[in-house]
């Protein structure tokens, strides 16, 4: 199940916040980084959510950059104390955290002189030989080390940054997918979903139970990067299912 | 900043399922457990996502049962093909899975001997020597091996196992919270929120900026275990902003 022929490039995403993990904010940008990237074609296998401190985003970006092909990173690259982001990816790559002159150039012009503190111009503090990341929101910019990027925290900014990557971004096929709504539980339904699986073992087929108009069902999704192949399984799928006198309804295409 | 005096037990929360990480579904169990945790004086220290592979919840599991007190996964014990929490779990701590005979008979009583098919079988089994989690919903339990509960992935039941384990999850002193609203930048409050901070070490002060009336600002949250704490570093920021000219509002009192 780890790796299939024809896959393409795996990615992980580290949120990074205190406020996240005390349930103060909910995070936006998993969800939307999730949607984009299967629409990429990159394959996300992993996120994780980690508090502001330094050894703790060190970590799990040390292990999560060796593991995968893409890390993109959210939170904690703003003018406070508890942002700490840039100076953990630096010890991860075991760099110097260095003050960029175009950073600092842009924040200059945004600012002006004389608003430009030194806390704001902690925010042209990077890795040695980071390239950055543009923000078209509000100019302070994210970076990228290796395969590490490095985005804001703020919706609007972390979705900003990524449209600037996204042309640079080499995935493979989009991930397609198709749903087959099945109007019976899941336990109805499992044994013939597990055969349809061993016959398309180059999909991925999911169950998720529903509750509708008082009703049990489930949404059988089938993923992977040929259409006809989840097609063809879907197709199965539905076949065997009305042969026990199941009914399902093909739902519209969707994205992931 | 890793551990300070009298701070509560910590946890971790290991959502399973492919549908989070493909962006199909926005997960509602983390900000969930994050609020309850908080609530409950345990500090919630990571959070992960992983696919519903065997191998990557096992090493989940496993890393984060070591480092943590509680772990709580979600997700992963209903009875299709792609549910294998209770496989995967059983070999984080090396055990066989066993058919649970208490398990078995509340699946019985709920769907009746002739809906009891294989699939929903599997829903009995567990890691040997587990520990069942009812589910006040819809029977099938969760279980708990060790430090590691396993809840279900539906939200409303989830929540419902939860409901079922608070009276015997020992936490500290509720993580309380206090947040000053700030009418200026972040980058204008740094200096001094870090002041603050220095000041009151035995606090986790956070800075999140906010956009109203096309006005930007700041909330400045104050976590920690004592209120008289909290109050009196949201007092000294406030007195020390206003020294400056930066207006500030006190907010309701808030829960983490």
């Amino acid at each position: 199940m780890m790796e299939r022929a024809g896959l393409p490039r795996t990615a992980a995403v580290i949120v990074i916040g205190n406020e996240i993990l005390s349930g103060r904010t909910r995070d936006a940008n998993l969800p939307h980084l999730a949607r984009e990237l299967a629409a990429l074609g990159i394959r996300l296998r992993e996120a994780r959510v980690v508090p502001d401190e330094i050894d703790a985003i060190a970590e799990a970006v040390n292990t999560c950059r060796r593991r995968y092909d893409l890390v993109f990173t959210t939170g904690g690259i703003g003018p406070t104390h508890d942002d700490v982001t840039a100076r953990a990816v630096a010890r991860a790559f075991g760099r110097r955290l260095v003050r960029d002159p175009e950073a600092e150039r842009r924040l200059r012009t945004w600012y002006g002189a004389e608003r430009l503190n030194p806390a704001r111009l902690k925010m042209a503090e990077v890795p040695e030989g980071a390239e950055l990341v543009d923000n078209p929101v509000s100019a302070a910019p994210g970076f990228r080390v290796d395969n590490v990027y490095v985005l804001a925290g703020i919706p609007e900014v972390a979705r900003a940054m990524f449209e600037t990557l996204r042309s640079g971004l080499v995935g493979g096929p989009p991930l397609a997918a198709r749903t087959l709504l099945v109007l019976a539980p899941e336990g109805e339904v499992a044994v013939v979903l597990a055969e349809v699986q061993r016959t398309f073992p180059d999909l991925e087929i999911g169950s998720y139970p529903f509750y509708r108009q008082g009703r049990v069902g489930t949404h059988a999704v089938f993923r992977g990067a040929d259409p006809v192949r989840l097609e063809a399984a879907r197709t199965r799928l539905a076949e065997r299912l009305a042969a026990r006198g199941i009914e399902t309804v093909r739902m519209e295409e969707d994205g992931g």
